[in-house]
């Protein structure tokens, strides 16, 4: 077990545009930090500068509704444009509420409006918004292969996002792309400090290290979207943000 | 905005028993660190050692199982004695399956077991599960202002404990109790970098540093159960954990 844990922002990050190298910017970022990085550090990521860097930016000019995204459009109070786009990247629609839409998106994720968020896209007098990184565990094994060719150092890579949850107020930053760390660290079957088994037996490690990375990344990780951390348990193995679903058979709640 | 955030686990902190002074541990803890606490840190406690600090473990053998909670510990699988602190500590049971009831508890927190959990209870040959503390919020401020006192710091306290999810495996830090800082950023009207205004627009503050407190705590906050945090952004403003509890009028998910 760790005893320390640092977390430091990379100062002065770049806006980043579609085609960029993330991981050079990355890696000039923690020089300006002046982070020598080392094996089992973990960088946290933003999912906008993922998504910005993979051109997964969309004009709403270009999207023409569905009939069911007009009529989803007409209960959530949204624009059937981005209604559109949001059953585009989903699987099943869960509720559908005034200004609330909740689905199971492409990867599993339940989540709000498929992770598509106006706010913080680049204008340019265009109307866009962004998606998630069509596969985001890829895109963070992608960034951890080039940050380990770039600095020698073997990171793990977590790409945080703020969600919403069920019972609670407040987005909170969740993993959903994750390489070179556990993102479900499996306890079962280790015994207590007093030779009890554990009950609770799972910790959503990623989630704890992408909630993290949110308290210094600012609202929407516009201000600092890309968190350096040292002290991280575990890393090292290897996990997916794609461990982290419920399997619905164990979903008591849609 | 903070750029640093610094988290230190008290090392070799005692077995805490009923009565004992907490603050105080925490703060021979913070010595024993080397931590000089400052205003605006951070301390987060596993609610495990402040419901062993406020008495709050039951002895198995004093409770009588109501029929009611003979009923569904038939159908949970589990102790007709713990269903029935579980009962005793809820409002509302919400889903109960083999192995899972979850309830809303006393304090309006919809979790697993009203928060009981009979891992890492100190033995005597008794057979002892630990219950949240009565009033964590309240449990928080009175730490908050016992290490005031002692410290000379004017420090926040967060109490977090491992809650499920929906629709994501494993467990993460959640806060319980909050004192001296946000539980809940309101966000509303603050407009983002390109002028717009927020659309995620409150940020479970509180959450996040339970999850990242919980990172170097161990499983059940036994190996580290108490962490000092410096950088946390918005502390010093007064919130409480009761501000994260989603109003039932906003909750789609029962």
């Amino acid at each position: 077990m760790t005893h320390r844990l640092e977390l430091t922002a990379l100062p002065d990050f770049p806006t980043v545009k579609a085609g960029d190298d993330l991981a050079r910017l990355v890696h000039e970022g923690l020089g300006r930090a002046g982070v020598e990085p080392r094996a089992r550090d973990v960088v946290v990521l933003a999912q906008k500068v993922v998504s910005k860097a993979e051109g997964r930016a969309v004009r709403l000019a270009d999207v023409v509704p569905s009939p069911r995204a007009v009529e989803l459009a007409a209960t959530a109070l949204k624009d059937p444009r981005v209604v559109e786009l949001i059953l585009r990247e989903s699987r099943e629609v869960i509720r559908c509420r005034p200004h609330v839409i909740i689905v199971e998106d492409l990867r599993g994720y339940v989540m709000a409006n498929a992770g598509i968020d106006a706010s913080n896209v680049e204008g340019d007098g265009e109307e866009t918004v962004l998606l998630l990184p069509a596969d985001p565990d890829a895109s963070a094994a992608r960034l951890r292969a080039d940050l380990d060719r770039l600095t020698g150092a073997r990171m793990g890579v977590v790409i945080n996002d703020s969600f919403g949850r069920a019972w609670r107020l407040g987005t909170c930053g969740t993993a959903v792309g994750v390489a070179g760390l556990p993102a479900l660290l499996d306890l079962r079957g280790r015994p207590d400090r007093n030779g009890r088994t554990l009950m609770t037996s799972e910790l959503a490690l990623a989630d704890e290290v992408a909630a993290a990375g949110s308290l210094l990344m600012g609202q929407g990780g516009e201000g600092h979207p890309v968190i350096h951390i040292r002290g991280v348990p575990e890393v090292g193995r290897d996990g997916r943000a794609a461990d982290l679903v419920r399997p619905r058979n164990m979903d008591l709640f849609r």
